[in-house]
């Protein structure tokens, strides 16, 4: 490794002049020196410029899909090359099982977007949101949102824990949006994250300027935002309030701040249930996995009263039974250290605080741990920044301290509740919340204590009997669901699914007539141009289809004895289609009509082309209306246009959305649909 | 009307012990006294408190529908005593136009949301959001998103120019949230603001807590604030940043601020085209609507250079012909004064700045125009707050100026630009736009330009010869579509359709098993327990049947007959159910299938009770999707499972979405979807 840790900007990898001034970076377990940190004369403005124009643009060239495709890449290049940020991240203080989370945990949010990529979102640029909005009686004045992607830079600072997941669960959803990205790392671990970025680099397959690293601190860096840029936050709550006040009008900032987490214990979950059991297991995880330094780990754990010491015992037991605490490298550590002596020191002092205010420690303690050593040895004191594991408990719950202070490490605290009521007060206290768990088999006590605390928490993980074994756990983010949490968790709910893409993106209202929304959206819109050239839709590959080609067909109508002979046929002898003088007792129908499944059934049979060709298959029909009921000598008939067309990036075929509308012999609507089909790219020979 | 002027707080009016120091509030066109603005010595926050508590019960024990249903109430009782509204309206300076877009505009969004509130958001208090997502293989851990409301209240600090509307906009979707709103009205323009406030709670309809006004101003309102409270702010961009800065952790702030929108002029909208008609049109509407006091007027008017003199001409002759200034009372007058003295002498010194920035006045003046007084009488100098309209010249479309300094009121600046990236760069100027128009009938220029401006604008209008009539124009928010913009325009998108009622809530994710997310949601998630109870669940009422009930039909064998007969019948003679050689070289096809449109016509066959019931109708399908397909052999049956009931608050039944799967005689499944289904709330005695 070099002395000074390299930044990647404008398309090169750049290292200040001197290392006079920078940090020294130390292995976690060792204190040995890794690396040293310094961004001392680097062209900052340069960097972003450089994401705004050449990084806008590259990324501009591609569709939604075509993002989606390099994500999967990406995740394939870092999997190829993971062993090398596995050895680095040992020095960080993550065991295999920390490392897992942060590198194939990082990896596989950029499988899961691209997946998101090709399913919820359209092979182009712009994302239509919403239904139509009509804005005149005669159908000539529509309203629609679109989004599209902001037209600045995407800059991440990160916190020292994840170096590698918290990077890429950034990345992945502005990289899909089309907005380029540059991340300025934690420096205790930034040398990880010039690992992946390097191995990323290296790959050949970064759209230029779609990811550039600073490696070291940026004070310029909130005077050369601007509107149209992002920042996204990961770090101490106070951090964040103080660059939030500097961030510049038309910046969006959002922030995903550590926060005092609970989780609680139902009064069903006695001693003895699986939810108990549940409940223990999952609380000495959350103290042990990375030495409890996650923003979602269980700060407090809230019991009932009569469960405290069974509890304070079950976690007491499994702590000395499961968890081994050392150098990650050893064989048989389950716990490493802190990331760093400071970290230490700072967990220390934080727990004093919590002491101060009434916490007594009834599991674990403050002094330094004996530790396994690489070597196999145990020494009772290293220059490892080693704490054991400490449960404080607080015989008043109402406390201040134990709902406002945060010890970043492998501590929790106990606190006793008697009602559904008083533990969800509790669980508010925290200011907001990025996460609760909550482990009870009762639905009444779930629902109940749902209500008192939805709106402080961002992720609500409910644990019982049935998904113990499989759940995700308390303190995991999981790509499709919101990370983030109102007040002390930083206010954002910008992480996590397809909403993490739009928050790249600015959503505009787009009035206008049918014609003009085809033509910015792509998607027709009813009341636009429809074109019937003579050749059927269906004997148009993808390459020849366009939006708006219309069959429509010829009419049919519908008689007494089809009714009679698709009720008998079907089965479906619903009375509204059978009995004339029920029929018409019920207040929607006129007397006895036609089942709708023989209208849409008869439509395929109007509008459909029979010989092999370019379609494939009807996938399936989305948002089916019966609007006004077919009587027996009524006639149907069905117009079909090509709605939307989505090629797919890695098959031979795609999707085309139809807009289908069943009308009868009055031009009254009788059903409106969407079909779904799977079409060919190219026609094929034959 | 009383001396000082009352504020509505904690269930009932109050009014300062004196007038000392009250600010004096006049006529707009007269300059007499209409009432004095004090609020020193209001309890606010003991008003807060009350909202947080005794509105936060009042709202909690109602529906999403039940809300809905109020506020068309509140609509109807507006409307009644609209004619109070309109007569203190014209002391604002409005003219009747004016006013109706104040009041029945702000009507109109009660509606507006009493619809949508119906239409889009479920009979209960929780909104479930998004799609599953699966965490586990085994189906036994879920995660869903859930919104619940914030637990405190909804501050709205409002503009003087929209005293009715600007509240109630922000109101609507507050209430329907089930939050409790305080309304901070401008004192230019508060005495109207409390007319509204008073109709409603002689209404008698308003639950305790729900609405409370404050007449005056209120320095200690941001200290008051905390997690869980809203703010929305309407007014200057200035005043935006500084109270946005003020605002505590947790507290949601968004603004929607007066920005400088521009209308353009496409290059095939030349003289004599109905696009330069309508461009011209819809200018001089804005240039006079309100005074030009509108947060979404046009600043900018950016015209192709060759059409520059012709929009001028076209300008000063529309409104030489149309528009009569004077007191709104008088008979023909089409434009009314500012609001007060002091915003018109603020809206001539901020044109004298953009004339010493280089802009010519070219059309109308900033002498005091002649106008037509409330007797009939004309004069040239009144007591009121006249302005003439003015339309300025830049020859340097550059200037900082004109993209950043807005002169409130009848003004606005013309620019030429030639190519459309120049058009679009103009946009874009302006850091950030409520809203550009367009005038074009040629897609090629409106999506070069919308790709340009997009992401610098909240709303974007195409106006061409397909819309200019519909077209609900440039200056006019919808209730469903956003209304805010990034930048200079506040940065929200809070305000308009449903996602405004969101904004009043917090987004949670929830992860537990299927039996949890049931009893959580109120909404039936696939492997949750269900229930055959022997009773068909067609014959159970909305009051009998329960989340969970199912039919589990009876198999069924398909066989080439029955395909060879549904095709024959329906005329769907597609090649897959016809001629196995070529259904067997289609990729997703085994050899000839049965067509999609039969399995779900026989599982209405197999689920359907034909008698008579409470399920009245099947009005529609949703999701479907065909995933196995049923070679002749295959059986087919069907579970049907109740998974949301919403009964309608105003009608004697509700819907009912039942999940359809359909499986093979291997329990693989061969198709999913939601069957639609109105249902009789109680069973009628027949």
């Amino acid at each position: 490794m070099t002395e000074v840790l390299p930044s990647y900007v404008q398309g090169s990898w750049w290292t200040p002049d001197s290392s006079a001034g920078a940090l020294i970076v130390r292995d976690a377990s060792t204190g040995a020196e890794i690396t040293r940190v310094n961004s001392e004369g680097i062209d900052l403005a340069g960097a972003l410029e450089y994401a705004r124009t050449v990084g806008q643009a590259s990324l501009g060239a591609l569709t939604f899909h075509q993002r989606a495709v390099l994500l999967k890449q990406f995740a394939l290049a870092l999997t190829e090359r993971k062993h090398e940020l596995y050895a680095l991240s040992a020095r960080t203080g993550a065991t295999k099982a920390d490392s897992w989370v942060d590198i194939d945990g990082g990896i596989g949010v950029l499988f899961a977007y691209s997946g998101k990529g090709r399913r919820e979102l359209p092979n182009s640029q712009m994302y239509v949101d919403g239904p139509i909005e009509p804005l005149s009686k005669d159908g000539t004045f529509l309203g629609r949102h679109v989004f599209t992607r902001l037209p600045g830079v995407a800059v991440q600072i990160n916190a020292f824990n994840f170096p590698v997941w918290g990077s890429l669960e950034k990345f992945a959803p502005a990289f899909l949006a089309g907005m380029p990205t540059l991340v300025k790392p934690a420096t205790p671990t930034g040398y990880l994250a010039e690992a992946f970025v390097r191995i990323l680099v290296e790959s050949g397959l970064l759209p230029e300027g779609s990811l550039q690293l600073v490696s070291g601190s940026v004070p310029t860096l909130f005077d050369e935002l601007r509107l149209g840029d992002i920042v996204g936050f990961t770090g101490s709550a106070s951090t964040a309030n103080g660059l939030r006040s500097q961030t510049p009008t038309g910046v969006r900032f959002t922030a995903e701040t550590d926060s005092i987490n609970a989780s609680v214990l139902g009064p069903d979950a006695i001693d003895g249930t699986p939810e108990l059991d549940a409940y223990v297991r999952q609380l000495v995880t959350e103290l042990t996995t990375k030495a409890g330094q996650k923003c979602t780990a269980i700060r407090r754990a809230i019991v009932p009263a009569a469960s405290a010491d069974a509890v304070i015992d079950a976690v007491r037991a499994r702590l000395e039974a499961k968890v081994v605490i050392g150098d990650p490298r050893a064989e048989g550590v389950t716990m490493g250290p802190l990331v760093s002596l400071a970290q230490r020191d700072e967990v220390l002092r934080q727990v004093q605080v919590l002491q101060d205010a009434g916490g007594r420690i009834v599991v674990g303690s403050t002094d330094a741990p004996d530790v396994l050593l690489a070597d196999g040895s145990t020494a009772a004191a290293t220059d490892g920044a080693f704490v054991a594991p400490v449960l404080l408990r607080f015989d008043d719950a109402d406390a201040d301290a134990v709902h406002e202070v945060e010890a970043f490490g492998p501590v929790a605290s106990l606190l006793a509740y008697s009602t559904s009521s008083e533990a969800a007060t509790l669980v508010a206290r925290g200011g907001g919340s990025l996460v609760t768990s909550v482990a009870t088999h009762d639905p009444v006590f779930a629902a109940e204590l749902m209500t008192g605390i939805a709106a402080s928490n961002g992720r609500v993980l409910f644990l019982d009997r049935d998904d113990a074994r499989s759940s995700t756990g308390h303190g995991s983010p999981m790509p499709g669901l919101v990370h983030g949490g109102p007040g002390r968790a930083g206010g954002g709910e910008e992480l996590g699914g397809i909403r993490a893409v739009l928050h790249h993106m600015q959503r505009t209202a787009v009035q206008g007539s049918p014609d003009m929304l085809t033509a910015l959206t792509g998607v027709w819109h009813a009341g636009a141009a429809a074109r019937s050239d003579g050749v059927h839709p269906f004997r148009k590959s993808l390459a020849e289809l366009h939006i708006g080609d219309r069959i429509a067909s010829a009419s049919r109508e519908v008689s007494l004895d089809d009714i009679e002979t698709f009720a008998h046929f079907t089965g479906d002898t619903f009375y509204a289609h059978m009995d004339e003088e029920a029929a018409a007792a019920n207040p929607f129908f006129p007397g006895r009509v036609a089942h709708g499944y023989l209208l849409v059934s008869w439509a395929a049979g109007l509008f459909v082309d029979p010989e092999p060709g370019p379609v494939l298959a009807n996938y399936g029909l989305e948002n089916l209306r019966f609007i006004t009921p077919v009587s027996p000598g009524d006639s149907i008939r069905v117009e079909l246009t090509a709605k939307q067309i989505t090629p797919r990036e890695t098959d031979e075929y795609g999707e085309v959305r139809w807009d289908a509308v069943i009308r009868n012999q009055n031009y009254d609507t009788v059903a409106t649909y969407d079909v779904l089909t799977l079409v060919e790219k190219e026609r094929s020979a034959a």
